[in-house]
């Protein structure tokens, strides 16, 4: 086994279960996390200083995931290979995704001439696992695997409404609420409200708080058993479309796709 | 380090770069894989015996990827959550695939009413990373991250065709034919003719080779500088659309979006 620098090890104190956590693991995984849209293209001294984990630690990381056809090397750069979906497969080509809330999203869609979205809570973010836009520009948003702050987006509140009363608090009292754009509220007393609102009126109404030029409105949606899983969203320009309409016209079309959609979420 | 199991010892001699070469990160990475949507759920020995690897070593990666975030366990039962998602982020939110390709791959599917995806090649496969398929069931095939094998699929054969011909005949010499579908074509030269034949058309046509119930065409999309780099189709289902309107009416439409998408991929 490697020495573990101070930093890894106090990382290391700090989880529930060190004896029996694979650092090269972790590490590898850093190391493909590190690579996004902004940088799909790195030297080994990009990673190394993007993941801060010592060069020889990263380059075996590297020669690994090459190894294993999950990174390619042109010259001195970097990069991920389309393998790297294979990871996600358990998600990406998920029965329910593809066959029932992707067809969904397409449909709404084309319906109200918006972009539509299907998130789920991952920590304290809201992260799309079915999306459609518009074909036509300018397009909103970006596409699966993106992810919003729960506090202040329309789809993280819906999913917020959802959780019991105590994990609730929980999130709140861990929350450190920050400006995402001028308009995001960041009081917590407001924030509560805001998600306690949607559990009365079915849906979460945003107005440029996650994103600027983004008006949201959400529903939560949940499975057979009554259980909240996920939220569907529609997303506008604020200009294009008032919010009495999203409220008046869309909330009742999310609200009937989510009653539909009850039955065949398991 | 632990113990080499003799298997692991004969998979370890045949990798170039064994001494830089991190079995803990492939055996984590390994265990992410043996989750899809034909197993979303797993106890330890199930996962053991997917992976074909010790339970004590399944044990470790599992608890890393519970740390980590990746996986949850309820019970006794392991699965991925959505996290897993940001392995793939570089691919799923990189803005050519949601700002250029998915609106192209939405636009023709409303079009023409039929399913439609751009894929790339990895190893011997296509794999899709955009797709769009219409609202109306019964919808054909699956989302994102899908694979089909190159020889007998249209976007493979689109795909193969791009290749330079001493890596087209690597291909060939490697390749082992089989019958994904009654109608599959595994004699090699006539597979080779087809892909040489899309460099003449423009297009590869293919007939429930892949899939049953699919038709399929295909053209190479290429990036700013001529290299080709992924592929565009139109799928449909055989009895809706003949053979004859795929070629006349589906192929320069594929053909024409091939041409001004090409300024567009860097």
């Amino acid at each position: 086994m490697s020495k573990l620098r101070p930093q890894d090890a106090e990382r290391r104190a700090q989880r529930p279960d060190s004896a029996n956590f694979s650092e090269a693991l972790a590490r590898g995984l850093s190391v493909i996390t590190a690579f996004d849209d902004e940088r799909r293209r790195m030297t080994l001294s990009d990673v190394a200083r993007a993941v801060d984990l010592p060069r020889a630690t990263v380059r075996r990381a590297l020669a690994t995931l090459v190894g294993l056809g999950y990174v390619e090397v042109e010259g001195r750069l970097f990069r991920l290979t389309p393998r790297i979906l294979k990871l996600a497969a358990a998600y990406l080509s998920s029965n329910t995704v593809s066959s029932i809330l992707q067809p969904v999203c397409e449909r709404l869609c084309q319906q109200v001439g918006a972009s539509c979205s299907v998130a789920v809570l991952d920590g304290d973010e809201a992260v799309m696992i079915a999306r459609a836009v518009p074909a036509r520009p300018p397009s909103v948003g970006l596409g699966v695997g993106y992810r919003l702050p729960a506090f202040c987006s329309a789809l993280g509140r819906a999913l917020l409404s959802g959780m019991a009363d105590e994990d609730l608090d929980a999130y709140l009292a861990r929350l450190q609420p920050w400006r995402a754009t001028r308009q995001t509220v960041i009081a917590k007393p407001e924030i509560r409200r805001a998600i306690l609102d949607v559990r009365k009126k079915g849906y979460a109404l945003v107005d440029q708080e996650a994103e600027v030029g983004i008006r949201s409105i959400a529903v939560p949606l949940r499975r057979f058993d009554g259980k909240p899983v996920a939220a569907l969203n529609i997303g506008v320009q604020p200009e294009q479309v008032p919010a009495r309409t999203m409220i008046g016209e869309y909330a009742p079309l999310l609200l009937q796709e989510a009653v539909a959609l009850q039955e065949q979420l398991v």
